[in-house]
């Protein structure tokens, strides 16, 4: 069974929820929903998927409705991390009518985007069923929203790498154009970096993996291995280090990635590339 | 020729850019950077397009290197709004190596995922030539982001919609459910809103749209029309409100929507669904 | 009947209240209050109106009231755009007394520059009753304070011009200056405005408004023309555009200027120049 | 001579100034500017006081003229403090037309709203010439232009009081009324404040002027005492407070009240009431 | 009895402590509980001195408790200001098993540090009873935590100096080096100030002192004078300003600058070196 | 040799320092400078350190003074991570004397703060010196300072530990008090933890440590045991994981503590209870 994955409290999205509301509603408000619609006026309706899709961020979302009508009521249908099949009601909503319209599209642009990179990440995890290997996402994500991204990864089944320069150490080829070689840039960054912290180094080449497990480091990243070299490393790291594949992952060629026996396999797209997810919000009818 | 998109001033974008460095950097700052390199080590490097794009965003990414290393030299090889090949050269950059290395994430989210919308109007824009369809997004955009995306269709080629609830009045469907019709809804609108403000209004139907335009709207969106219906409603109009088709448009069927005579086609994935350009940095060799 | 001005969501004012409340407490908070009152001393008191006035305001008086005290019990008098004679009670009050007395000024501050605002406007609307001219306000608000401000017009009865750079365009003549006349200017508006953006812009002369009236707009503004003029002109527009009379409007003259049938008055004097009405909080005697 | 009044440090208001820019910008910047101008475009301009005026705020206002193009040239005519003719050049500005156009009604709302100030104070400063007087300010300030507001009170050759509830005691008649009479509330208030807090206490009749200077206070507030009344105050004080009329005060009576000898006479309608000074910018012709 | 120091409003900290929490919660939230707690999991604690000392910032911690579990149900054994005993405990809570672990450091950190601040006032408040001194910090605080460390020193018993340099004039050694002397430097500040401000002056010899005594000034600062000096100094005086000892304080010797017979001694060390109180959470055994 | 300590970048201090040099000024400015010095008035004078200390936070301070005046001039004597003798002088400067005076307080504080907790770990570094042990800061940090708090640790010779809650997994009493026992929580941390993540238990026994190690862990942190125990402790580990000794530590018995052979001594009292060393700023005399 699937862990439930680590979850986000509302002090890490309220700050960003309430700037999304206001600088939709700007100076002037809700021009449409204040003309239309009376102060007390109360409405009901429902968010539905309109695809297949892995519910998440719904908290997050049903939070731009309450900072709108704190007296908001929300029955959910399914619960985050649910899989919810084209049409599918997520939640019924019911509150003030001004509040429901005016919140919508910030609520359903964060649902939707956050569904988007749970849904890509779950297709991805399930590819790889029956390997070793967990699907994590990069540091390829968008400004502000880097937590939430990462909290959709871990919906949709995958892990998380890095979350920023400052959580662990990743020697990359551009690093290592500037301090010599695999093995002295290790050696620094092992005599910098704190007792908690894990040092991982990106290589191209079986020679430069060799030098690498030879100075000690915590994981390897093989850069752009086509599978049949992934192999090789793979074997050649002995578990010694945990093995990362990363570069050029689609779809397409996640299962053979996995099958060359890498532990983790990171996939940027999964954060700037995942397509939202159609989500939609209808009142009910008034009866 | 395209007139030049209006641009973002820095104001528009500093403080988000510094958030997102902050953010990357953490209270630890950049491990790995940190450990290897000398803090006055110099280096150069160069930002390339890996894929054909449209170049979106290039201010905004200096900007992020320019924050942690004040004196950047950077050299612009293809300016904002040009259309870079595979592997073209955007800029040059030359500067702090530990400042290059720390912002590159940042700059380059930015400027990949800027890139991707941009490109991904343009695409639009290009098969819709030779009509009078203009591609506009709309606000399914990402919390804190938007201003920013909204500037990358306009370097696509695209033109903007509304901004937020407050620039201008549309009525959607959940509005006419709870305001009884469309000209009761028009009418509350037209008396609430200022005289700098336009209106329009969401049709599914010819009916709809007859009622309508006997009241008077600057604008009208015809909802998921197929094409044959979309070309009677523009006769409808007859020029009286600009004409404005939305939903279900896919790269597939623009040209058809647009040759129904449409004013404007919008077009939410641009915001939501287009992926970020594949962008690299690589430092020069070192002489 | 005047249709309710669009209201302000707390969302719009919290922030304002609350740093607000933070800059008048400071480091030391609340030195009077904090020696003489107990903290849990209970306290009723009344908020009057001291002069006539048109009330403006009030929940965003009542929000600083409750930030300190969130239990505080309010009973309405009189309501938001309500009439208020010399010596009206607004609103009685009754909570932690150290909390009254803290937010007092904070409270009446901005319920006395709003209900200014609001009441400088109703005269003014009231002078020209009858008439087909509205009142709006111009962009010369306070910084922090134009959202408030503008909507104290409406509940003055009167509308909203432009809120800023970013909602319509407005050609003036500094810019005429710089762009070869109008219509030039008009030209490239025109082709950089999106499709629901308005389109105004300022003439002097009867010839500049020709050359307006050939290249379409949305609105005019006629600047500082005495009334004959002012007549001449919205006879030449001959309703193909809105027009509207600026500069120099006095309580005076206003009439004046709108019995030459403009459709709009703008007057920034409101936002700028209206003082704020004197507004009382008296603590009720203990029994 | 009047001293120099206490100046304001930049980071005290660049905060303000920039907020108030990326309000005034909106997520869609400048519509018209950006249309009208050419990015590298430059123009002149220059501003000037359309009514004879106390020239404040000008080092605000070229603040917000920089945020914009920090490239500015300004040359300054009319130095801060100055007192302007009507029509008298303030200062000559050179730099980006996008700039100048876009920063104008920000800086041009601050310079106007302070100079109004200064100029309100100073027109009190001088009914009151010749007598002990000093004019103050009141806390009826406007959120977040408090210390701006009480600065250009100084300019305007008057003095501050409080500057919020923080830095002195100051017993109103709410307070009293709550705990018991003038001896009582000193008492508590002397025994709570530090060595460095100044007491002042608000009375209306002689007799609680009596009980007050029999406990010992550093100033008394005469609240809305007639002339003659005041004065015999005044004798009664007798120097052992520095004493204060407020309440009703107006430039038609100011001088009568100066001349009951009082030390200090405070005005709140100085910063909620004085009209903004009207202030042009014009671009100079092209040659 | 001592009286009841200045409360602190929770508007004035809630934002230091919502910071708080989010830095340490940081993108990936508390990985350890997160990983071993269920989110509905509820749990029971008690807050522990471990060593002897004043209760100070009771209401601060609890804050960041609530901020993670507003129905946090808290019992408080030990009031704010209480003496606590080394193990005494001071609140039960009973909460979110997550929330109470996760807020549990932000917590105790800032209840630590203010009760340390506390105790040692206290300690200090005690070796001068029975004298006119009282004990007062500097400005000596640590930023961001200004108002919070001046709150703890009133919680010790002690009072407060400055708490900035806008609430008083003091006149210190490097400004006398710019100014040409004592008389001079408050002759310039005394026209400077405002009727409610009070003016002190930092003097090292007994010239200096009759010198500012001549002029006048609320205040004396008596630096760094050995006790026989101090004594001549105040007898000096004779009770026309107030007496302040300073620099080199230490507990061993301030008894006998107390007994100098000066009225305050200000201690920077209660702000900048007061070691934190050790205070515990643990939870209750699961029954 | 010592390598030289990651270093911060300004962004990561820059906003601290303005909101402390704001919250100083206040509304009211400095009232001491601004009354005795004239504006354009230049000074120079000397930082110094009145106890022998490590240097730590001098470009912290130099960003203060440097926000008041962009154009100071700083000549360092004694680099940032140098040991100071009592009186050595650290930097002299050059500025406007008010600039120099209003800064003064905010980087004095800053810079005393920070030298104090460098001065403190590198005491404890040098007792440990000729072992293996390193010692290390905890959470219990002040409110906004930790990043700068965990950089003077470094400063000081000694490294980090966790920076918040996100960045490594450490499992403590309280959590095992919830979770069942060492193995179970362990397993749980493992299944929930990303693979750049380090994972550390902290025990108390013998018993706890053999669970741990069964499982296995990264690091363990032994909790109060006398140095006998602790002996055992490291042995037992005999390298399998990385050993930390906590809990009562002080100047007395730190060597001891690493004499029993543990990697890693982490000291809360560096960041809770060092003093803030003493720092001065003296004026040069005019010449």
């Amino acid at each position: 069974m699937r862990p439930a994955p680590q979850p986000l409290h509302p002090l890490q999205y309220e700050e960003l929820v309430r700037r999304s509301l206001v600088e939709d509603l700007g100076a002037a408000g809700d021009r449409t929903g204040d003309a239309l619609l009376a102060p007390g006026e109360v409405a009901a309706g429902r968010i539905r998927m309109r695809r297949p899709a892995r519910v998440c961020g719904l908290e997050v979302a049903l939070c731009a409705f309450r900072q709108l009508d704190p007296a908001l009521e929300a029955e959910i249908a399914l619960a985050e991390g649910a899989d919810a099949e084209a049409g599918a009601e997520i939640a019924a909503l019911r509150g003030s009518a001004r509040a429901l319209l005016a919140a919508e599209r910030t609520a359903l642009n964060l649902l939707g985007h956050l569904s988007g990179v749970a849904t890509a990440t779950r297709d991805l995890v399930r590819r790889v069923a029956g390997t070793r290997a967990r699907i994590v996402g990069t540091r390829k994500t968008l400004p502000g929203l880097g937590a939430l991204q990462k909290y959709a990864i871990r919906v949709g089944g995958g892990a998380n790498h890095r979350f920023g320069l400052y959580d662990a150490v990743l020697i990359k080829d551009n690093h290592l154009a500037l301090c010599g070689g695999v093995a002295e840039a290790v050696r620094r960054a092992r005599r910098s970096a704190g007792h908690m912290v894990k040092l991982e180094i990106e290589v191209e080449t079986l020679e430069q993996l060799d030098e690498a497990l030879a100075v000690g480091v915590d994981a390897v990243l093989l850069d752009n291995m086509p599978p049949a070299l992934l192999r090789r490393a793979v074997e050649r790291v002995g578990g010694c280090a945990l093995t990362e594949a990363s570069g050029g992952i689609t779809p397409d060629n996640v299962a053979e990635v996995a099958a060359a026996g890498v532990d983790v396999i990171s996939v940027g797209w999964l954060t700037h590339g995942a397509p939202a997810v159609d989500v939609g919000f209808d009142l009910d009818p008034i009866r």
